[in-house]
């Protein structure tokens, strides 16, 4: 089916986390969508094409991301750390720092941010079961821990401030499924971008928690509850079973990451 | 994918409202469906064409609704107001005059009806929510508690004499979306034909309450629970969207008919 | 267990329905526990004792209405044809006038209402089915059709409007329980005064429904959901339980009156 | 939409019911897709093929049961009585019958079983429902029992001994649909071998239950629970819609047959 | 509180399993509250007291259970193996019992069996959660197999021929609790007899499951959905707590049997 | 009725926030009934009875906290900030503090935690709502966060290691009911320490969520799920209805405050 064009995003948009894996994929399809697109890392950054600004910034540091929001109409937040990780780390960039990025978000008047959430925010579930983003959370870590964290306290800035949050709980979005429990997590980049475009431009999103999962045949989440978004996904990791599965023949069951959403993540740490 | 022809329709159906908007729309649909389609409305109709009888007919007029039926199999029932107005427009001719009508349909043994309900019966929710018929009702205004009415009324004759009844929840009828809000509510002519013949060919119904909207990619209904009507809508409102939304590219976030289901209805009213 | 002496009422109360069987019992109930009640029915009256007004009215009388709710702060509205009858005096006293009651409110600024629905709005669900007020309704008749009605009515008076309502779905209030059916469906007059008091003295309402029973050991609703209210019935069909079992040792299995919640209601009718 | 090739499944896998109806289709299909095929059946089988043995078995024999699993690595059980009959043998085939299944593969360590239920096991759900996996069961009859007691006990071997099973309450599974109700309730032979291919190779499948039916239009079964399970359904009844309904135009509404969702199941026995 | 005296039972009841522990508590109770008993049980049974029969029947004799069922109007059927055995002895008492008690109820037009069903049919929950009887079975051996089986065998019995019956998963009955699961386990032999006079003489029970337990202050079973039947326990194991928990002071959490509801039945086996 | 006495606790239990307000009834009450009582907290505290050992401590010191609970077999944790207060400090006593405890209960084998969560997790309900703890979570303020992030940690060291936690989210625990909100939300400090009772010597209760209130009739949250810990209160808000009504007779409706479950805290802050 041919679809129509999508539409154009806010003007001024914040990319955080730009010099990530997704911020890299993201950049040039949110510039080319919008008027200004400022993009922030804690690492280096390409420098600034035409329509973007670039502007280092840490998460932890209140007064550097109070001045990363000012002037900007939505977020698209990806920034702070993304792996599992020793707790401090993580305490740092993902607890203060998108308490900071809402708190800027507040007093610039920010009324709609995109969240990076994770899948991991419920990682603990088997993958014999079909869950929805009601599903009490049972993170898998300290990573998933913090981005339940920044779910949380975006539910309360909209409830108390009226700030708008699409918080996606991304699977795995690389360009194709690496192995088995990819065929259920897949995102693929097209979905991506289609997913924070709908969260940017919806009339109303209210406090929104979607999971982030291209149409895979195989599938752990059920996003029905947040089809308001107006995001269907249309990408599959159908295609690449054959060979994803001829690459993993053999699931060994005496592993934990093969039992549980949250793959390896579930057996990664203590850190000590 | 290829469809088979629509199946034929039992072969003598009153369509009532056939003046209206979607009354037009249906009539010929259904002519050519059927052995008799009797038309009926309180406004001027169209002269007879062969297959059709026309029946003029006020639906507060107990008597003239009871004749109206006779002889029937089935009805399609669109009649009465369909917008907000003052409570005592209403209260005749949608709440009046649907007693009638089942009433008759009673005494006379018509064992289906295609129930016009409205979005309007939980036009109260909010547009980053998404419901099922199982959700408890919040009308909107006179139009949708009378259509809650009718909902409930038709439940009645069902569990009480048997008489089946599909009661749909039309979204917005038209011949494409005109607003962002009809990109979630739009219920193209065909969809609303093939609803309409899925109800009264579907061997059985009981009571069924189906929200009509087309396969739109922004949607705030789900009929997972109404997949025994055998009706899959085969449209989008997905091919408008760039034209819609460059039409109407902002929302005052201030206007409860930007929040609400139920759009503009919501600030209609009080009467007075 | 001692209770504590119950809370005093707003100031200006309307008792409508004041001569019917439940208002002759919460007229002395409720003058005692507010500075004026004002009691109101279309039929005869005791004259006014000390704190109260009798204002005769009926309640299809638009203008009669409105006028009966001038100065109020508070409504119990009884009133209406509270016995299955033929449509038409049902949608007078009971659909008509609950429109209008609720219009007055709305210009008078009232902002609570106890609203007597009937457990006749689910009356065709079995006997061995145990529901909440979230169950969809299963009317059984003409009556628990318009008790459906003001439910939705009410409802919408507080979505746009703010007004206050508790919708007591009342089960079987009489001095004792008759008959097998009450046994589940008993309200003692003392937990139906608690109800009412509890209904217009709670801080939030909002819209609630509750379902009037006293704490039966046998019984087919549940109210965990409208524990907000604070009523915690204090009387119990189970004292009555021997007598009544032997004044009726036999259940007729044939009949649908001992089969649905609704008793004999589901099978009176139709009215022709 | 091109779909990648199958997946291989596990090297050695024994099918039972190996001459039914469905077994004689999957037998091929599985032949080839396998390193070895143990087929069995209580009737008489074709002669072993390449790749395949042989090993006709009575599923009441235990010690036969027992030397049937030896060496398998997973088990198609489509063995047992398939209709409604008299008790005695259904308790012997399909009770004692599945016993002695899972028996012999606790001892064997055969840790993945495809189990064939039925549709039959909430047969007395009627036909206007849409049902999921968690609906309490309605059987329908012996058969149905029977199938429930197979899903009941292979929770206890998940459960107790950690042996996966995919029980598939199969619809109706035929080259095509041929009637009225088997638009609702078709499974295609393709379809079929996808949820059996897809039920052997998922990574994690538990104790799963999945409705087997096709992509159809008309649908009583709800699998998003299943979707784990990475099996789609590719075909649907839809193509056959007018051909059946011409062949079947009128609805008996007097037959229970019409009403339920097992079809003339619900009225077969008693056997006396 | 003063509770009124029970009601009498159906006229002629039979009592099976009546030589058994709870057969024996429950002998002496039903034959005081009816007209005649008759007690069965393939044991040695004391011998006839006035108003009772004594027929010594194997209820895997399909002809002796149609001649114990001749005349009577109610049964407790407390007859089969009731702990966890090999599954043989189950087979033939437990299913193939079952069975021929349900064709005889039919044959002889008894209405009404009240069925001593288990908490084994749900044993593998956790007892750190609450479950109700719409929660899926997960029968914790051969025993609990067979009371699903009874349970889903019932179902049909009600749905196809209107025999009603109370599932009753009963804890465990005894003078007292034994241990710490018996803190929540623990049916009183006086609630035990209130729940089979409920269930015998509530008007409407269709087929309800509940769970027997006395009003412990631990529980893992929620019956508010039988609420119908009329049964509210009277006792409690809280006053043998300190008696149970100084008796068994430390709990073995390495042990599955304190982890699951079932205790000890979910490590019992395998037979061979 | 006469209860039982309560049973004793492990040996050696840790309580932090000895000092505060509820540390300060526990505190005896603890001691009494363990061998060893060690308590913390960073304010003052009164010095060591018999039975007692004190340690202050910072909970963001980490390496102080390891060491607190060297030797503990449970822990009473109410430590941290309890009101609402800009970020920063919530940020180190409840969010790193609480991380502190867990890393130090695992790394010590301690096994079971009474972890004092809060109302405020939920607050922003509003009060004419009845939640259970499966609602999902609408925090009030950086307090109710951090309560939040307390329970997804728990739940981890759950998944992960097997560290069981009751979080209980007290509702307002004083000697009595001080205003209206309290009559829904008021612990009596008897029903707390049954609480912490029930919780540290229920033999399973892996994590459990559940509201820490008395049996009040008023009433906004559903402990059903938590019937497991064997906790019943016993004491209620409402004798003192009548002296919190005279106290405050009037409610204002414009004031959050009045509107929300949190009461004050939805108000409090942005602390700029």
């Amino acid at each position: 089916m041919q679809h129509a064009p999508m539409p154009a995003l806010p003007g001024r948009i914040l990319l955080t986390g730009a010099a990530g894996g997704l911020g890299r994929v993201l950049r040039p399809r949110l510039r080319a969508r919008c008027d200004l697109l400022r993009v922030s890392d804690v690492a280096t950054l390409e420098p600034a094409a035409e329509g973007e600004e670039v502007v280092p910034c840490r998460l932890e540091d209140r007064e550097a991301v109070l001045a990363l929001l000012e002037g900007m109409q939505a977020v698209v937040h990806l920034g702070g750390v993304s792996t599992e990780q020793p707790f401090d780390a993580i305490l740092q960039a993902n607890i203060a720092g998108v308490y900071n990025l809402y708190e800027a978000a507040r007093r610039h008047g920010v009324r709609r941010i995109f969240f990076a959430s994770s899948n991991h925010v419920t990682g603990f579930y088997r993958q014999d079961e079909v869950i929805d983003a009601r599903a009490p959370v049972r993170p898998d870590g300290h990573y998933g821990i913090s981005k339940a964290f920044g779910e949380n306290l975006s539910r309360f800035y909209f409830d108390r401030y009226g700030i708008e949050t699409v918080c996606a709980r991304i699977g795995s979005s690389f360009p194709e499924p690496k192995d088995r429990r990819m065929l259920a997590t897949w995102l693929s980049y097209d979905d991506l971008e289609r997913l924070v475009v709908a969260s940017l431009t919806a009339p109303v999103v209210g406090h929104t928690i979607v999971y982030g999962l291209s149409d895979n045949t195989t599938a752990w989440w059920n996003n029905t509850a947040a089809r308001h978004l107006g995001w269907r996904p249309q990408d599959s990791s159908e295609p690449f079973r054959a060979a994803v599965e001829a690459r993993q023949p053999r699931i060994d069951h005496d592993d934990p990451a093969s039992l549980y959403q949250g793959g390896a993540f579930v057996r990664t740490g203590p850190f000590e």
